[in-house]
């Protein structure tokens, strides 16, 4: 499947933290070093997201900012 | 200012395209190629966002998702 | 590629209508009726967005929000 | 009062777990099964969401993806 | 209907702005100025919305930041 | 750096509260009294959030919903 998200960064899985209902995911990329992913715990254990897993940050444009010096 | 954002990746603009009420901002950065970023006209105009400006995509955790092959 | 979105609403698309920058796509589903998308309008040239296509609704949990009587 | 949100699916809560500050709500609704939404635990309480209460996830159309195989 | 959303700001149409799917209303309220939000087109004209109502700025606290100097 | 979010609300932290992955900030704004961010408990940890902060809520104007009686 295809998605209309129009940001995929691909990296690997470096820290995966559980809460009570929620998960941080940290994703290390190439170039910006590290993206961090709020998603539910739920969904980081349907995926069996660990350590080393080479995954894909999505993000949908209209959730994109810009800043400027 | 610094944001509680944790996502912030540091590229180039390379295009801006301006509808009436919305803006669309392509940002070029080192790994993932091209980040696109929606945001209202009147923020691409106030920011004076033009190809070549250095700019920061930024991105909240929580809009982050992760997909698995 | 599987995806942490929670939310996945399978269905066809009823209208597709672009804008400068954005697309509004309507998708029919079988019991709410009708969902709307905005997405952007590259995105939607993308993925050839057009009517009678079988398409998702794709939401992350965090975006949806509860109401009550 | 109305709001602007353009997509309501009515459904009923099957599950209520609170986190620490996040609450993940799971509504069933008629044809794509199960809705999740994480809201803040405090508003969870505030609406006294429990089992069986009749419920709208409501969705932003701005947040709504569209995938396609 | 209550709604889980935690920020609610009352305030009046100061402006609508539509795109050809978008639309930009402006609404005044007390302390900070002006808020801007981001809706469709279709939802704008199904409130009816126009300088002088009084609306409710509504916004759920996951996208809510925090910058400190 | 300035940044293209459209919504920016200049208050006081009344309160912190940690869970395991995610944090809540309560913010005391002039006007409607109380605004609820939701942001990672690694990011108010950063910003060293703590109750008398003078901070800024920051909300892109796509997040925005508008609510009418």
């Amino acid at each position: 499947m295809k998605i209309s998200a129009r940001n995929m960064l691909e990296g690997t899985v470096e820290n995966v933290e559980l809460g009570a209902v929620m998960a941080s995911i940290k994703i290390k990329v190439e170039s910006p070093g590290l993206i961090t992913a709020l998603i539910t715990k739920e969904s980081a254990q349907n995926l069996g997201l660990k350590e080393g897993d080479t995954v894909t940050a999505i993000v949908k444009a209209t959730e994109v900012m810009v800043g400027k010096e």
